[in-house]
């Protein structure tokens, strides 16, 4: 974790324990630091996995394998190695994932399949197997920790711990969600890797729960960027233990699936938009607001082009409202849009609608909101009835110094 | 102009007149500045025009009527007014494109469609009509001009006047291309617009050279990118003349044809590689060599993956081999790309073979390599055999200073 705190940074909150989920932290010594840097959650039998990950083709091994693992819907335990990606390592890399999943299944007495390692930091360095599993046999003794240990493990160059957490009611029992995400911050010259993870007592068949985080995850976690460049390890997975003793919801004809569903998707946006918060350089989280789109994918992929202009995140950065940029960002997205129909605000005022500047627009509003640190764009397409938000950060002084002024 | 002369800037060259074409230039005042800011070029009549254009759908009426008129295939006059671009102004912004057309149709006794207009400069600002006209009224009494000030009336934010020129044997007769441009440079934060017109003296019928102009463009200009952000007027225009007296080009058949599409093609390369060399912020030229793709195409989309990554570019503008970041633009790009036999070299030096780091990888004239001016950055997809080079520019503080720091 970074000395240099996001302007934008959240306090950790309190979160709640989850039955059937064990937290411990050790120090692998993936780099030369002295603080802890492998994370294993061990979950009780039966727990069921979801997971989504990135869909960059040069991804790691641990995400081969993870995808792969998914499939059989069971999972015992989590293992995160931060300092070292182990992405582009070849068959070496796959080797120190393959053993870390045999070491775990060994100590708990489980098929390796329902073990699930991920790996964050820099890149084409084969993980160091002996550390790994020096620290597998040292965390296994380690005394249980909370939430906020975890989350900081788990981190690289962030500059601040993120968890979130919600509540249900599934038939007449209260179930709980837990969850924790790395991501965005980078101060040495290493490539970012968005890794999350969601823990519930909730019993959850594993298909449904993949269903409702694959759901979750197209309106949150692929509604942010910070630079768009997509890592090669981004992983998020839910783990559902089944403490809670409810009915396990298998579809969302099952009594309280909409509630846990609504739960799902608040911790995963709420775990997203800590993400943003933590970009590298961030002084302003933005909300790109897309309305009136032919679809809300359409809008969707409008919102990330425009996420996306560096000449949009600098006007941002030098609190301009420069929306011509914003027309410009629009049309270049691939999606249908029709000039004249478009409209473009800010924090509620609208620069220009249909097409043209508003004869009548007043700068002075919009001027104060761009001074804050929390801008919403407003984008009107005027074509249809798609609609999405999208989140981001400014693109500053910052995203230069950390990505290109030291070398690693 | 600006000042400060981008360091990666070349003299303008000695360039030949075109018989057949005369440039003028003016002040109509678009800005509060005290430079010339309209240029005119007068064609002598059976010239024939081909253009490629913004593929951005928020495009300027400049563009809108300039991509209708291309079809009758003939050109008597090209009007470039800087400091305005027109763009996003409703039916106003047409109607003064339609007003020019008018008035230059009228002075020369040709129809309005054989007219081209481009505008540059700040987006929804209707252009001012009574300025343009004005303005040219004045050009038309104005004495003939040079390359070089033609090419500097054109420029915007531009640091310094672009220019190419080349000749071919067509039959018996020398044909000779010159070429100016626009682009890339921003110092005060409006849109950059990439304008760029070619001259000729050789005979070419419309058709082929809107063939010719299309080919070289998918190899030169659409080869190049700064940061990703597509301009709403992006105009190229080949104008040819027919002085020459050569027999007309029709097709590959005709004698000289070869020559004179190597020769479009080269002016059109130097100009695409001017832009670059003015990138907002730009320290270092960076060459993206991508081979063993599945098709040209495919290379060419990996490279501008490549070369649009803000990790990649800051990387380079650190001088940091971070090959890593270069696996992660390949994987990202949505193109076929198999992780295990992928190559990354910098200056002819390889880092990683075949998905791995490579052993015996020296550093140290990699180093030495990305201290210099003019980087080559090879990637090597190991599936097929499409090829494409992309040129672009570091990301430096530069950038953020002049699209950020400074208020419109």
């Amino acid at each position: 974790m970074s000395d240099a705190v996001s302007p934008l940074a959240r306090p950790f909150p309190a979160m709640p324990p989850i039955g059937g989920v064990t937290l411990r932290v050790a120090r692998a010594g993936y780099k030369d630091w002295g603080r802890c840097d492998l994370t294993y959650v061990e979950l009780a039998e039966r727990t069921t996995v979801a997971g989504v990950f990135t869909r960059n083709v040069c991804c790691s091994s641990e995400v081969d394998l993870g995808r792969a693992n998914i499939a059989q819907g069971q999972a015992r335990a989590l293992v995160v190695n931060a300092g070292n990606s182990n992405a582009f390592t070849g068959y070496r890399g796959r080797a120190a994932v393959e053993a870390i999943l045999a070491q775990v299944a060994a100590h708990l007495g489980c098929p390796p399949e329902q073990v699930f390692v991920s790996s964050t930091g820099v890149i084409g360095v084969p993980l160091p197997l002996d550390k790994a599993q020096a620290g597998l046999r040292a965390v296994f003794e380690a005394a249980p920790c909370g939430w906020e240990d975890a989350a900081n493990t788990i981190g690289t160059t962030d500059t601040f711990a993120k968890g979130a957490s919600a509540t249900a009611m599934v038939g007449d029992k209260k179930v709980t969600l837990a969850a924790i995400i790395k991501g965005s911050g980078m101060i040495a010259p290493d490539m970012a890797t968005m890794l999350g993870y969601v823990f519930t007592d909730c019993a959850v068949a594993p298909a449904f729960l993949q269903q409702l985080l694959s759901a979750a995850n197209q309106s949150t976690f692929s509604c942010i960027t910070v630079d768009s460049d997509t890592s090669t390890s981004d992983t998020v997975l839910a783990f559902a233990t089944g403490a809670a003793s409810n009915a396990p919801l298998t579809s969302f004809d099952s009594p309280g699936a909409d509630a846990f569903a609504a739960a799902l998707r608040d911790v995963c946006l709420q775990l997203a938009q800590l993400v943003v918060r933590d970009g590298e350089g961030a002084q302003k989280f933005i909300a790109v607001s897309v309305t009136g789109a032919v679809s809300d994918d359409s809008a969707r992929r409008i919102g990330l082009a425009v996420a996306n202009s560096p000449l949009v995140k600098t006007a941002i950065a030098g609190e301009d409202a420069n929306w011509g940029r914003v027309v410009m960002a629009v049309g270049k997205a691939g999606e249908p849009a029709d000039r004249d129909k478009l409209s473009i605000g800010f924090g509620g005022v609208w620069a220009a609608r249909e097409g043209q500047p508003l004869a009548d627009y007043d700068e002075v509003p919009v001027s104060a909101h761009l001074k804050g640190e929390e801008i919403l764009l407003e984008i009107d397409l005027g074509l249809g009835d798609g609609r999405a938000t999208v989140w981001t950060c400014d693109l500053t002084h910052g995203y230069i110094s950390i990505n290109a002024d030291y070398r690693s």
